[in-house]
């Protein structure tokens, strides 16, 4: 008889953005002639760049030449793009990062749930709330948990609450935790972490033997200059830190499907006799045996986001994006919004009024201005009151968006 | 304190393919002007067909243009993808498959080992021997086995040797197992299972409630008109059985990357009151929170394989491929091996001479023609003594080591 795992009956409710997705199909079936402004599923909107495209093209046309097509590639990726990534990425940020140590994927959703495969399920996890909601479903998925509990909280995860009085950078754990996640710059509160904060978490890793698995998926956007882009900018990182980044938001590759993870040689875990073993041979193992690798075009593709026109065209995309988000903060702080975030991430983290719960809220957006955000519900119990708006979208509509709103709310 | 996953410690040697490419390379370190002829590793090597490339290229432009642009799709696929393959895959042969029980990934490997997540730690895994190493890997790894044994044998799965003795079909197994894999046209014997001995194993999944994953990925291959192309084409299969296929082998996608899952809303499972739950939605929640899709260009160059002047074009190259397999038979068969496969299938299953081990034969091709090929030990304990090549080479390549061979062995 064939067994199901029943950790998915663990799960509550469907996952955020198809849930959103539903209650957008049901408005639009019932008001087939209403705009919709879509801010919520954080999906960027502008086109491939010029140069991007042109590498993508080439590779394509390789793969129709039988004197340059390309089969199975290298699962980890081919070293074209590790090392530009490792050069670009990292060395020109002085931090030691080799190819060797960078696994290339189709996204970083994929890759902060496979990561777990390469753990034990004795393991206590350690989550920011509210936090995006891969990082619980997939620890449920892999049986670390008990059944979620009313408050939304499954027991088994070890909760950090993101506050606005903690600046929603959250406080060292004071029970045991064995695998951190960290996501800065974050999704959803667009708060980032300074290189102290994200240096008592390593010194707290090293101390516990703990690891952080470090989700830079937005480093692309950080415009203040102090703060790091990766964790390996802070000493000690490498023994202790799994870093996840992609090209989805940095490049416009959401459609497109590439991503990479880092992991230095010298990251270690314990196996239960309390010995140390390098973690990088377990995902090498893992993304040889269960991953074929990237499309090549796509990883060609990815390449040029490296070359100099790329690097000049992805800059101002995310300026676009970037000026889109100051907009967002400035027309809701008019209405009297307390709003976060928005400068270093493309995320801008605001509270409902009157204490309005976040679903309430957007239905509310919805029905009466056509404009669809995320309920900040959505990403943990703490997020409960608050609202997500992602600044990945066309200008014109977020000027339109913010200005149903702020009539809304005036 | 971070603990590893220790079932990996118990997975023996590195993966099959990597270590033929380490022993190529010291080879050809050792040999720089020797030529290799690559029959090994089953990577095809025709280019991608021209109604492939064009559908290829027409899809990147549009991620190049605003007006054009997508950003992330359906994580199961695009409907126009599902569509095609349900109409051309399935209703063309009678068989009742809707869009809805399609799920478009990156690749079989990927989904065969993933398909295990949603599966109890409890189940007993059925696989056959010589088998595609993965199924063994990933069932490991998930911790259903012990270590390995002498014979190379985990404890914990059974396995179903096939012979020359049951014509590379195995008998119903004699112990309980809950979950089988199952793969026709075979890899890497190169056999095929008739209706009757598929009707057999549904007939048997059915009576014991267990699930058949059923890895189609050479389906397109098969020339005699009688062998069933879907495990769908048996009646009851709709109840008891997950069928997984590729675009790899059919129409050169290996650099690419596309395959799909097929998952009837009538396969059930079992919780551990023997309640049963049908398995798809499991498999949905899995693919919605762990995957992101498939590259959207890389989905239009799939569609284009079920156009008209796609399904010729895949038709010519697969027929280029029969005619490598037909060349390998006969000319190994001059030279008096015993060959099997090679009719329905890629790959040509031959018995070394003289008791000859796998390795051995390996390292003697190697050394003295410069043919790469695939040691039958390399797929479990009963495929010591054989060895696999694969059609998926240039005709001249063939041909020149086919002769290098035949001069050895004469």
């Amino acid at each position: 008889m064939a067994f199901i795992n029943e950790n998915y009956f663990k799960l509550k409710a469907g996952y955020l953005f198809p849930e959103i997705g539903k209650r957008v199909r049901t408005f639009k079936a019932a008001n087939p002639d209403k705009k919709i402004i879509p801010m919520g599923i954080g999906d960027v909107t502008r086109p491939l760049s010029p140069a991007i495209i042109k590498a993508f093209h080439d590779a394509v046309s390789e793969m129709g030449d039988a004197k340059t097509f390309r089969g199975y590639g290298p699962e980890q990726g081919y070293a074209f793009l590790r090392e530009a990534i490792a050069e670009n990425d990292y060395k020109s940020r002085g931090v030691d990062i080799s190819a060797d140590d960078i696994f290339i994927s189709d996204g970083s959703k994929c890759d902060t749930g496979n990561i777990q495969e390469i753990f034990g399920s004795d393991n206590i996890v350690a989550i920011c709330d509210p936090v995006y909601p891969v990082y619980a479903d997939t620890t449920v998925m892999s049986g670390k948990t008990g059944e979620c509990a009313d408050n939304g909280y499954y027991p088994g995860i070890v909760y950090m609450p993101c506050t606005e009085a903690n600046g929603f950078v959250p406080e060292l754990p004071k029970e045991r935790v064995d695998i951190i996640f960290l996501c800065y710059p974050n999704n959803p509160m667009g708060a980032v972490a300074t290189k102290s904060e994200l240096k008592k978490w390593v010194d707290y890793a090293i101390k516990n033997k703990a690891i952080i698995l470090f989700d830079a998926a937005y480093e692309a956007f950080i415009t203040d200059e102090t703060i790091p882009h990766s964790i390996y900018e802070i000493e000690g990182a490498e023994k202790v830190a799994i870093e996840f980044r992609s090209f989805s938001k940095t490049a416009g590759f959401t459609g497109t499907r590439c991503a990479f993870t880092v992991i230095p040689s010298t990251v270690m875990a314990f196996d239960k006799k309390g010995n140390s073993h390098p973690v990088k041979p377990l995902w090498s193992r893992r993304h040889t045996t269960k991953f074929n690798g990237v499309s090549y075009p796509v990883q060609r593709a990815a390449e040029a986001v490296y070359s100099q026109q790329g690097k000049r065209e992805v800059r101002e995309i995310i300026a676009y994006y970037m000026e889109n988000a100051s907009i967002i903060k400035k027309k809701l702080s008019e209405v009297g919004f307390k709003v976060y975030g928005g400068v270093d991430a493309p995320y801008v983290w605001v509270r409902t009024k009157d204490g309005m719960k976040s679903w309430d809220f957007f239905d509310k957006l919805l029905a009466e201005a056509g404009v669809v955000g995320t309920p900040g519900s959505g990403f943990g119990p703490s997020g409960e009151g608050y609202f997500r708006f992602s600044a990945f979208a066309d200008r014109a509509d977020v000027i339109e968006a913010m200005d149903k709103i702020k009539a809304l709310f005036r």
